[in-house]
């Protein structure tokens, strides 16, 4: 199935899932809309990561998107004339979206060929990691339309700090793909036909890991993150300790001492 | 008035306040003193600020200081032999000064011409945005005269980060505009002849958005940045939805899909 | 002493610690080994570091390494085929070690002369300042063991943001100097020959200004750092008042006002 756009409705999906050679792939498949976020299309791609999150074979999650742009943003015509309750149902599920890439075991990249606004660039910035084509662009400019970027704000900010945060917020204006890699937002911005090789060789390369502890590592990034340091000591030191008991963990130290490769159980 | 500061002892005001073509520019005007934020200074810029703050007519606001120097940091003059009390009213007002910057409605621009030391620095710190001469510099020197630069530390290691801002605090040294840029402290460093032209046009772009969108969107961003990521997502998504539902979010994303211009009540 | 390490066995002390010119130097001292931060070696440096906070002869505080490494991090022989209470008693040895660094009264200053991995880069993280030599490289590499750095990336995450942590610590992929300082991790690299006199001079700088207020403000700086901005101002207004009334920031304000150089009673 596709999805019919030409008359302003979406037909699910507009989201596919594929796992190959263990990486799963989420796409966004509304190029000619520029992938809007859609209320569907945060729920098809929340259900998807979810999947993604139960399934064995998949060591990592790559999220993309099809045509020239990224994503634009939350699909405007469903916000339009509706209640309150209606507004809080696309935000939930946004909110909901944003804390499944976190949540998942593996680690999620954003391949960005394309320009990132609002929502879209809030979902580059949620994720784990983010290369970008050279010529893609981010934004968040709900200032202009009226409606301030306030959800997309929270990762925004966190990547790339205050004043960096404030200037997108504030303008609205396009940050070019270089400037997103120094200011933090995304780790590496490549010509574009080299953005699916450079993507799928980081993801191989963070795929040969021990799952389960990629999985440990995760969950405990973002357990500590917002936690005053003598907390997150706290934690984190019970986390390793547990995580050198684990099989993966002792096979791994042995293997590194032994001058030998190790042999993952997960 | 001006202010008589040949003997030392300052008479208000040192601060001015204008409103022209939407912008209030709060100018410290002790130029001969480099703008020192004695106790009647900060006192009269939070009024100010405050006064800008409920002025609907006030669309963005920028600080600046005339001369040589953007702010020598607080009136060492009050500090000495003075009781605990004393020391404390004056921090208190710092304190309220810096408060206020983060919670009047409008935006708010550093326009530093000149050397921001210790509470300079921090006001620079502060504000959302900053633009400066590329001659300007920064410091935290509370640390060469014994007092250390405890409250500028504040808002510098929010946006600076550890590393960066112990060695300001624990050198004393200064930097360049362009380092502050590269580190985050201020948006951007302008050749000083551009410095006036670049701010207007800055504050003129922020200030042709809907009024309670701005609103809004900055007490968002200071509600959000000090929570956890949960926290943050509860709040922020029932703020955006309630942001979707006002006239001029409602106004600007019709306009958007309508291909013209909005037209903002606020 | 030395260390016999061609067996495996540490012997004690593999920390050395000197004060020379007021500067408290602690060396690791497993060359040979990589300065691997065993569990004798972090209760040494902790213990060394805590006699060095006691010693109001010791004004900055260095922390080095001998050999070509700074350190390789944990000696993983300690950690394969032990009891969880084991691995606990490890990490909180390390956990001991690192807010013993911020809890001295002393700014502490990591001089990194080669690769620092894993509680090695957590250590230099740690610090209040870094400098580095320029061929010095830094790797969070746990997860190629199956032993995810979660409590290097508490230090870690904090000093380079989220993106550049998760990068180093999803893929274990070492950076370099010039990196680790673009990124905030260290201060700055020099040329090999440079670092011992860059820090020593670094070290001489700050050691001149008052003891009491390098002690108030290092504490101040943690004490802030994790709090929200409000509270951060009502503790730090406190501090800072209270830092004014010091016989030190008394005699630094009266110099200054007076033209004269400042003699410090700490």
């Amino acid at each position: 199935m596709g999805c019919a756009a030409d008359n302003g409705v979406m037909t699910a999906p507009t989201v596919t899932a594929t796992v190959q050679d263990s990486i799963g792939v989420l796409t966004f498949e509304a190029p000619e809309r520029r992938n809007p976020l859609s209320l569907a299309t945060m729920r098809d791609a929340t259900e998807r990561l979810r999947a993604f999150g139960a399934d064995p074979a998949v060591r990592v999650i790559v999220i993309k998107a099809s045509g020239p742009a990224f994503s634009a943003g939350h699909d405007l015509s469903e916000m339009v004339d509706r209640t309150l309750d209606d507004e809080r149902e696309i935000f939930a599920a946004c909110a909901d979206l944003m804390s499944t890439v976190h949540a998942v075991r593996q680690p999620v990249i954003a391949q960005v060929q394309g320009m990132a606004l609002a929502a879209g660039c809030q979902l580059v910035a949620t994720c784990d990691l983010a290369v970008a084509a050279d010529t893609a662009r981010f934004s968040t400019p709900g200032v202009r339309i009226g409606l301030f970027c306030s959800t997309p704000m929270i990762p925004l900010s966190r990547a790339i700090g205050r004043k960096r945060a404030m200037q997108m917020l504030l303008t609205g204006d396009m940050i070019e793909a270089a400037t997103a890699v120094d200011w933090g937002l995304i780790n590496e911005a490549v010509p574009g036909e080299a953005l699916e090789a450079t993507v799928a060789d980081l993801a191989a390369r963070i795929g040969q890991f021990s799952g389960d502890t990629l999985a440990i590592g995760k969950r405990a990034f973002y357990d500590q993150i917002d936690r005053t340091e003598p907390e997150a000591y706290a934690q984190m030191s019970e986390v390793m300790s547990q995580n050198a008991m684990t099989a993966d963990a002792q096979e791994g130290m042995s293997a590194f001492l032994g001058k030998r490769a190790p042999v993952w159980t997960s």
